[in-house]
């Protein structure tokens, strides 16, 4: 049971037939059956996420890491604690989060959140925004196994033909552009675009002309931190973690909270 | 006995007291001490990886992701046979390996396998290069549950007080800049980089100088290809899993091989 939930568990959403195990284990596949039968209850049971069989041919076992709303709740309002640290803020009004979003262990666990936001969507690619969206993106393509593909901001792509957009960042107000290699996102690909943060929308707009030239689509966005400001944003469908409304550098507080989702107020996206 | 694993292997090298188990599943130390016993022996017989016990007031258990050389070797004649691909060989001798750094299965494997190579030097960070090796980084950090830090190209950094140093690319042979945010490394720190390329061993070797600026040290180097040449390298302790030899753009041919690491004809480092 240990070895079949260590397989399951490493490689999460990929549908294992149970003959895989009854050939690395030797045991019969009635066994097998049970095994996977007490799993999927001690799964439930510790929610530790969901175990699901298929029938048929193609038939198998899969694992989908997933969080119940109480745990998304309580990662929401430990991270906001944390990020409420005057330390972070930073000259400009910005909020230092690179160490929290560079700890595997919890960046792991914010990918399984957003594979539980997107289970509906079964997204084929999980599209990152160099350079510090990575990890988070990164984990989530992990949480449903499938590739992860990084958007290069500027033309510097070396990587054979490449496809290109403008784009304005909400940060510099400024028009750039971003790239990707041709041959990262297969035509009618269902694309899942992660990040870190989401103030205007317009790097999140950008993805999405970007996925049009790929004759891709995009399948949800997902931004651990969304800036109340602007209230109007370029994209109309996304889902955060957490909401951030500003810092004030003379007091020293920064204004950060679960968002909506992270408190289930809503169903997502 | 499957909770105890989740957890062990969803958090590893991080020790896990006994008591944890204890509350969690409501049952007595001496069940928990069973349990973990027969955890041990099953890794060992399926080669998961290796579970320690500490004993003492700090002591309890931990899960250490490692493969066997077996599973080493096979890995990296694996990589090497999907980079034989002469769809791979880009304009200027290059290869493309993004898509293969994409994956987050086979990438946090390859993280399973530095972990092993690097086992005895326990690192308190990894360090990436942005961008190609940070997943590779990532799943490397993870499988030590030690944080990532990203070393920036150019001096772009916006989180406060950085960093830099000079470095020689060995693909651009241009001087150019690498960064970090200053409170990313703590004093004393012991360091492993991680990346997916090594020409000339110029990036790692700025690596070195930009540790001794944060008083920290580089206590391993590994990295998914070495090129063969130049046969002289600015840094000479590193570990490789592939040898690239370059590739005929006439005939369409890849020379990569297994390293002498990844067949385990030497101890490692």
């Amino acid at each position: 049971m240990v070895v079949i939930g260590h397989r399951l568990f490493h490689e999460p959403h990929k549908v294992f037939s149970l003959g895989t195990f009854t050939e690395a284990l030797g045991v019969a596949k009635s066994t097998i059956s049970e095994d996977i039968a007490a799993l999927r209850q001690i799964c439930e049971r510790f929610q530790l996420g969901r175990l699901e069989t298929l029938a048929g041919a193609a038939g198998g076992v899969r694992y989908m890491p997933s969080c119940t709303p109480m745990q998304v709740r309580s990662l929401a309002a430990d991270l906001a604690a944390r990020l409420r640290d005057p330390a972070r803020i930073l000259p400009g009004g910005f909020l230092y989060t690179t160490d929290l979003l560079s700890l595997p262990a919890l960046v792991s666990r914010l990918g399984d959140v957003f594979a539980t936001f997107f289970a509906e969507q079964r997204p084929d690619v999980v599209l990152a925004m160099e350079v510090k969206g990575i990890p988070l993106a990164l984990m989530t393509a992990r949480a449903f196994n499938v590739p992860l593909v990084t958007i290069r901001r500027g033309g510097r792509v070396t990587e054979g033909p490449s496809v290109s957009v403008n784009y304005v960042s909400g940060s510099s107000r400024m028009v750039q552009q971003m790239t990707l290699p041709l041959r990262a996102v297969p035509q009618g690909a269902r694309a899942l675009f992660i990040d870190d943060f989401l103030r205007g929308g317009g790097t999140a707009r950008g993805v999405y002309d970007l996925m049009r030239e790929c004759r891709a689509e995009i399948c949800g966005i997902g931004v651990l931190i969304e800036a109340t400001q602007p209230r109007e944003k370029l994209v109309d469908r996304y889902v955060s973690m957490l909401t951030f409304d500003g810092v004030d550098e003379h007091e020293g507080t920064v204004r950060i909270a679960p968002s909506r989702w992270a408190l289930g107020e809503t169903a997502g996206e």
